[in-house]
């Protein structure tokens, strides 16, 4: 059952670098935000994918760490006390009235008198193994991510895969866990050559188990809690693995989702918009960072904060018809709550 | 007599902010830079107006000093090692064979396959009063900046102007000269009422002189050392003021300069350039930041560090024809010199 609407300024679809920076755009400009972002936390894919990894392209940033500069871009926002919808993908894009309302995968329903998608490459994720009921186990026996090796403390692990993830998490928890069985589907490894051999080492001294060539084919337990995973080989043979976790790498998917059937003009996996409003063919609807496409578009974060302020400013006359834009400096007039 | 010219990839006109982050973007594409500018540091406003002044709106800071960002963007630029040659103006523009030649008021030649303009709003600097022979005193007895109070301790030094920079230091340096008096050719002053209501009392006090309504009309003095200034109201009569320093202050005067003739499209003080290239009439010729408009253009730092990385994509086929450009993300591959 969807929630009240909750009316806004502006909606900012994509809670990433970009997004966040509209937050602090559209504030300079007396536009109150509400944000919408697939992920738990804000800071899109520096946040989630890597956070420690260094930046040397931001202006002003000889170097900065992907999760620092999300907390600073984060910070750059807080005055203007943006609403964040977290963990919720927008399933729905309607117009009432003068208003665009939103629904999201948890009911929550915002309407704004303008929308700036700055969805990235879409909502993104791990892609699931097509195991039937793995919902059920997701979060207490199946992680997609690793976040406290200590949690894998003792317990009997399968780890599915055959990239980086699959063969660093493999090596580091066969140090910690009980039992882990390694589960690849073809004899070769795609990550890096020392770290295949590590594994085969430790393969050679029985720190670990390889299931080679077998694909996961169903997840046995009860109440979310895992006893076995059963795999399958290429004849049909089947064997169960006795584990109470699973761990499956394999990789992420990117998707536009809902946002490819709201009728906007599509370029590929993006937006197409007018490079001097950031508006798409709907009045209203803007997109900016790598979701928007235009001629000589560059994909850099730093493009995206550009098309941010530009966003903004042709949404002005939207959100405060009839007033005239008072433009100052930030030098100017500062930042409410700042000294 | 002009120097032997110094060939290069990308002569760049404007060491502010902007200008500045197109050495980092011409550098990650493997260009190299000159770089030229009327002030004696690189800078441009930031340093030399209002380096303590704080800015809200550079992406992912959410306070910084403008002093602190150029520091930050000239630790950015230097792996690429650009060349600075400063205090000296850009007066002629010649297309020589496939390059074009730059000639600087100090007789520097730069060649380079393409130029990017991000010369602000032209070469600034203050307001000189019409006073015969006053450059033989600048930097002896004349200053335009008070750079450290200290230097005028038990002077007597003459201020010129009614804003805030002459309130300010009539103010401050009644405290460490000898004597100060203050010519303005007004009754009233422009400044702020406050400093206007303390300049007051310290005239009430004897603290400083006001002379007023008076212009200055002469210097006198010899080998750059002042001994009177001469001021005179609107009858004629005049009075010779004992002094061995002279502070005018009568504001900035902005200037295109010889820019203005050299061919390219001007929309009054900017020039006109295609938005996609940062391309203005002149094929090579580039401009970004506050100088370079177009349909929409947003006058923020924080445009023309996104226009630097567009010219420095649009230049690239123009200094490495037929070289495709393998792009990668500054995540990926780094920066040379940095771990």
């Amino acid at each position: 059952m969807p929630e009240a609407p909750v009316r806004t300024d502006v909606a900012i679809v994509g809670a990433g670098p970009v997004g966040l920076f509209a937050v602090f755009e559209c504030g300079m400009l007396k536009m109150h935000c509400h944000v919408i972002d697939t992920l738990e936390v804000p800071g899109g894919q520096c946040a989630a994918l890597y956070p420690e990894k260094p930046i040397y392209d931001i202006p002003g940033y000889p170097r900065v760490g992907a999760g620092e500069l999300i907390e600073q871009l984060l910070e750059q926002a807080a005055p203007f006390e943006p609403v964040y919808h977290m963990d919720q993908r927008v399933e729905k894009l309607e117009r009432v009235g003068e208003w665009w309302r939103l629904t999201t995968t948890r009911d929550t329903v915002v309407e704004a008198k303008a929308i700036i998608m700055a969805a990235g490459v879409g909502a993104f994720g791990p892609n699931r193994p097509p195991l039937e009921n793995i919902q059920a186990y997701e979060g207490k026996s199946v992680f997609y991510y690793v976040t406290k090796p200590e949690d894998f403390r003792d317990r009997s692990v399968v780890i599915a895969g055959g990239g980086d993830s699959a063969l660093d998490w493999s090596i580091l928890l066969a140090e910690i866990a009980r039992k882990v069985y390694v589960v690849h589907r073809r004899p070769k490894f795609r990550g890096a050559p020392d770290s295949v051999a590590k594994l085969q080492a430790l393969a050679g001294a029985g720190q670990v188990e390889l299931v080679i060539p077998y694909q996961l084919h169903r997840l046995e337990g009860r109440d979310g809690e895992l006893e076995a995973v059963v795999v399958r080989d290429f004849d049909g043979g089947e064997k169960a693995l006795e584990a109470d976790r699973l761990l499956p790498f394999f990789g992420l998917s990117m998707d536009l989702g809902p946002i490819r059937d709201w009728g906007l003009d599509l370029d590929r996996q993006t937006l197409t918009v007018d490079p001097f409003t950031c508006e798409t063919n709907l009045p209203g609807i803007h997109a900016i960072g790598d979701i928007a496409s235009y001629r000589n578009k560059l994909k850099l974060i730093l493009t995206g904060f550009s098309e941010a302020a530009t966003a903004a400013h042709a949404i002005y006359p939207r959100v405060h018809p009839g007033e005239e834009l008072h433009w100052e400096y930030s030098t100017t007039k500062g930042v409410p709550g700042r000294a």
